[in-house]
């Protein structure tokens, strides 16, 4: 069911079972898989792939246990030229893809999040809300990137990384603190990030490490928690 | 398709290629995604939301290597008012989801789980069969919830949670035994529990911390092995 | 949607809103669920059951930020006989999956793994490509396999399991080496593994540790790093 408001450009190629809702843009040369919803305004470039099943456009939601409530108003979910997005993925309006990027399988990107040019969002990648990704940066299969975290460009982040934005966990006037990740840092996988940890640039994470305090530009930290390799 | 066993009331928004089997009953002002499948027998609330491509009423399964069979006899699903439920996600039969719960995106629950009053299940979270869940809990990003685990009302868990209940690692003869998580805890993201470790009333297990003995009321633990702060 | 090229045996029940891919063939007494999406040239054996929303056949993508890219010619993924896949699972060209393998919901199996008789990949599992898994192998919900790694019959993963292959984190001419976990060994709950480890037979590793070096035979190690318990 494609309303009559949407605009499609010349050969896209549209699966079956797909919705497609209001006011949606497609660029020429799109591919969009069988079961894909894409919900209303969202803006969609050139040639980008849409695999099957996943959901562009989802609004968020909330109940009465959340003490950080979700925007009410945002702007249209902005997917620009050569993203290629896997299958039973969802991502949320206000977010901005920009050229290039590559969204594996199942991955979940909230509201407010820009995503750079060139970089991968792993399969099972959950990107909370307010985060900034660079430009060429890498988070691979499994990781969580928490709300207002802030990854610069060339990063990279191995698998089943996991960051903190809360150091009060759930407590009411508790401004979330997300981690900053400087440009080149790398994360070794399953590494614990608490709130507000700043990576320097060209920092190296172990894998496994628990990071508790600031790493300054270039150093190597490993273990729990993380200390300055000699 | 919607079978002619299904009741429903008033008011009740049904999105394109929905599926709902046998003797469903369905409540007023309900809002169910695109694709949604609803198996047979499952009771769903008023007002309740079900996002895009989401299964409620799973059944089951095994293999000749699961040492722990499900059960094969359960009981309807049961989702109760004001429960929102987000897009691909799987619910098996023989769950009880009570009013106001949050239920993420990518989320899933296995049989004979209780979610209790206002509590949140986040995205990604895979909670296991026959856990008690209270009223008022947070259950973060991507958290994984063993089987037989019990978790109190108000407690809190950080995202990338990771528990387990099985002591001897698949042999036979072996019984499961989940963590207990008093009233009011506080656990860190990406914190590691073993098998049946009870958590006291208030007490705070840091981030990445390896839980392996129990801790007492209000105490905090961090690192691995966890250790009383002091 | 059903192409004419694909062969079907007797006794298949097909749900609503199948897609079906040209030279696709399926075996007796298999049950296809809704909203399956089965690719080109899939082989599915006899009494296999797969479950709604799962994407079977899929084919890699790459963007200019992959410094490993994926092969581009692919052979058919086969599914032998009396496998059970979950809901919303994602797996790709080019694998095979032996007899009575049970894959849970939300799972996804890159290109050019080969999983052995009777084992588990549970739910939320992320298998990545040209991966080997034994026979009777239990891999644990929301576990992750990197590339190139080698798991043995009859090894245990709990749940949340973390491994990575990439000892220089993304920099070019590097060459992935996955861990080998040798027969019968068990890994505790969210364990870490870092690149080319070797976990010998029936060897333990707790739960939380993170293993830097290779295990021998029989020898149980804990903490981060890793150590032999006396």
């Amino acid at each position: 069911m494609i309303d009559d408001s949407v605009k499609i450009g010349s050969n896209v190629k549209i699966g079956e079972h797909v919705i497609i809702g209001e006011n949606v843009e497609i660029g020429n040369n799109v591919s969009i898989g069988h079961h894909v919803v894409i919900n209303r305004d969202t803006c969609i470039g050139d040639r980008v792939v849409i695999n099957e099943s996943t959901y562009l456009g989802r609004v968020p939601a909330a109940n009465k246990s959340m003490a950080h409530r979700p925007a009410k108003e945002l702007p249209p979910l902005l997917i620009f030229d050569d993203v290629k997005i896997g299958n039973h993925c969802v991502i949320y309006q206000g977010s901005t893809i920009m050229e290039g990027v590559l969204i594996g399988d199942l991955a979940s990107i909230r509201e407010n999040v820009h995503v750079g040019k060139d970089s991968i969002i792993g399969r099972n990648v959950m990107v909370e809300n307010n985060t900034l990704i660079g430009r060429f940066v890498t988070i691979q299969t499994s990781s969580y990137v928490t709300a207002y975290m802030s990854i610069e460009d060339h990063v990279f982040i191995g698998p089943c990384f996991s960051s903190s934005n809360d150091k009060y966990m759930g407590m009411e006037n508790d401004a979330l603190q997300g981690p900053v990740l400087k440009e080149g840092s790398k994360i070794g996988n399953n590494a614990t990030f608490l709130p507000g940890i700043i990576i320097g640039k060209q920092a190296i994470v172990g894998a496994g490490s628990v990071v508790t305090k600031h790493v300054v530009d270039g150093e190597i930290v490993v273990g729990n928690p993380a200390k300055k390799i000699k």
